[in-house]
């Protein structure tokens, strides 16, 4: 018997393949259905049986393209929104075999109507369960979101309680398999520990101490999260399934007279994303690129891209490019155009305006915010953060809605950006000077070089 | 926090890091310790805590090696046989901690009198345990021997029970870290499954479902394993410390003059080892050299090799040899010659027949049981296999026991080797072989194809 679990980073998912005597099940895969192909055949086993723990609202699932390679039986549960066309429907009780693995079923509304928790058992030497594949119901210190149905707010969270009533049943001893660790966007207060028991989660989960049904409704009623406009677009693509593995083929490098094309901000055919650090952005970029490095790719895509617009990457190494290709790829993003890596140096002044960004201090942000006239201190972190510590006289807009909010953006006046610690500062001021904002910086250490200095 | 588990093949061991806030902890290492301090640098953590569960008798433990290059404190339970010489003696319910959290330790008596094991917890989320490192003392669906002291088996069998009644009292909701999975020379029942928690092992595991103590106790000293003479090389080892990591240099190719005196049986300066597969062998091989293929290097090499001599391997490719040689460096064989892929044809019909081994049918063996003289068929299987499937008329002599059994077996006779398979009998055959037998040859398939044949 083998368990893996393949992190997939930027959304923080977790998937699994577990096999046993030539039989392999994936839970929740994801679109580089290579991976699992590759470890089954390590353990030479069949991917007999994939399953989706719900119909997932911020990745494509990867069970259409496996079942099409593997003709695997694709599970789903019951009561999803719209018929599953690729996958046949579970419901609670149900049972399959992995080996000498007995697979059960669990219908677990909450998180989503269809939601259900996967129950594995070693029927070899066990009469109990051994491990719960656990999708977004509950997670190691945290429990899955229900905000995702506007107009059944309590219903659903009265749902997820009940569900998780019925999960921690299973037993104390019973191994938790969570479908996202810390720093996914369904869910704000994960541990940084991807292991846990559903007796860890009874006697430590914040969210399985509450005195009552009604306070955990209460309690998940009143949460405020995101919902990014992409999730809508990964819904509609998990409801007709979309058979576009991840391959290597899918990123090239750019160049000749395409590279002279992307270069040029008046002749780019789309959008140009460098994810290369902050720091190497403020420092020299290719005018008109949008600075999205590391997780705020994944974080923010979503949010500031277009999917019907080809994508370009500015990147350190193929590596680093493949890895952002490969994430975009996982959100729906599939007309990517390609990569580069040489940057050309400015030769002009006034290129070098617009392929440099400037940063400020809080020294010149508090003068600033004194006498300064025609300038905002542009705050782009989450509501929560606002509220926890303000920076009064900035005016706060979320960094995901700066899209739609662009419209109320003056190219007139100029800008300051601030967030955190100034990387999201710098997604937003490349984001405000490709909109064709001229005088746009950034708060260098923002929030954080706010606090040393003046609280 | 991150957690990762380091499987050695053929010994099955497990061993483990794991990290949080800059600092890592490492369980049990073997001597290939750039294992873990990559995994530690890729957490961008330091290597502060290292522990041993207990002495190990396996393998050569690699703390004074971490310890040369980290400065990492070493920890080992007290009450070791001797002196553990580098390092420092925890006893029970002392606590270290790593980043956020909080590691302490139990006395657990049993499997050695210095074994303890490893609980931690998660101190920013959880007010109870987590996990627990169990070392040799609970596995998966089996416990730890307890025959390592034969004057006091009953006594180590009454404190593994006591050991255990307090590990299980850490609550059932534990997730269970063995040093060992199936296939250890550690324990026979082990499950094929390296995930468990303390209450799927209190409802499942066979030795914590007996009635009582007593009956544990007898369950206990009941039991038949093998002693192998390599342990007692590392018990010593294992107190004095041995700093000498597995480096890549420790494997070279043996050329020109080296490469003629090792295909020469009597110029050879050591053993040769041919780790193809017991097919290949039997096909065509170097004259004298012994087929030890896959897991049955780690199984037998340590009862059939000498410490003193060197070793050099016949592989199929510089990968096959590097992993052979990483398996007898971990046990203490230092002294590695190097290894070729090269092995010349046969020119004469002499050459052929010491250069290819013989194998013959069920239906020849049972021929020969009836009137054949001045021959034997071996039986090379484990005691347990012998007594629940015996073939009448064969001669039984552990694979293990061959070299220090080796003057009562009679040149002048012909053997035919047999075991499960086929596969230890090919060793067997190759041993004899080499130890200037010549009539030697395999029965293909051994106990299985007998007992399709004629049971």
């Amino acid at each position: 018997m083998f368990l893996e679990s393949i992190k997939t980073p930027g959304i923080s998912h977790l998937s699994y393949i577990f096999g046993n005597a030539g039989e392999a099940c994936v839970i929740d895969p994801q679109l580089d259905i290579k991976t699992y192909l590759d470890i089954a055949s390590t353990h030479q086993c069949k991917i007999t049986t994939v399953v989706e723990t719900h119909r997932n609202e911020d990745f494509i699932s990867g069970a259409l393209a496996l079942h099409k390679r593997t003709n695997a039986e694709v599970l789903h549960g019951k009561n999803a929104d719209s018929t599953i066309q690729y996958a046949d429907t579970v419901s609670d009780g149900d049972k399959r075999t992995i080996g000498a693995w007995e697979v059960s079923f669990i219908h677990t509304p909450g998180h989503t109507k269809d939601s259900i928790c996967v129950v594995i058992r070693d029927k070899q030497t066990a009469q109990s369960p051994c491990g719960v594949f656990t999708g977004d119901t509950l997670f190691v210190n945290d429990v899955g979101r229900t905000d995702f149905y506007p107009n059944e707010k309590e219903a659903m969270a009265g749902a997820l309680f009940d569900s998780l009533q019925r999960l921690l049943s299973l037993g104390d001893d019973v191994i938790v398999y969570p479908a996202h660790g810390a720093g996914s966007v369904c869910g704000g207060g994960m541990a940084d520990r991807e292991f846990t028991t559903l007796g860890v989660e009874r006697k430590n989960n914040p969210m399985l101490q509450l005195e009552s049904r009604d306070a955990f409704i209460d309690k998940k009623v009143n949460e405020s999260h995101y919902i990014a406009p992409y999730f809508e677009a990964m819904e509609e693509a998990n409801v007709s399934g979309v058979d576009a593995p991840w391959l290597p083929e899918n990123l090239q490098p750019i160049i000749g007279n395409d590279y002279e094309s992307w270069l040029d901000a008046e002749t780019r055919p789309g959008h140009l994303i460098d994810i290369r650090s902050h720091s190497a952005f403020r420092d020299q970029h290719v005018k008109g690129s949008i600075n999205l490095p590391g997780d705020l790719l994944s974080a923010y895509g979503g949010w500031l891209l277009n999917y019907d617009t080809p994508i370009a990457f500015v990147a350190q190494s193929f590596e680093e490019a493949n890895d952002a290709a490969k994430q975009l790829w996982r959100m729906g993003f599939h007309n990517i155009a390609g990569f580069f890596s040489n940057i050309p140096m400015p030769i002009t002044e006034e290129d070098k305006c617009m392929s440099h960004l400037s940063y400020i201090t809080a020294d010149v942000v508090k003068k600033r915010l004194e006498d300064e006239k025609n300038w905002v201190l542009l705050d782009v972190r989450k509501n929560e953060e606002v509220s926890a510590t303000p920076l009064p006289g900035a005016i706060h807009t979320y960094l995901g809605y700066l899209k739609e909010k662009s419209e109320s953006l003056n190219p007139d006046i100029s800008y300051t950006c601030m967030c955190g610690s100034g990387k999201r500062a710098t997604v937003a001021a490349s984001y405000l000077r490709q909109l064709g904002i001229k005088h746009v910086d950034v708060f260098n250490g923002s929030m954080q070089a706010w606090k040393d200095r003046y609280y």
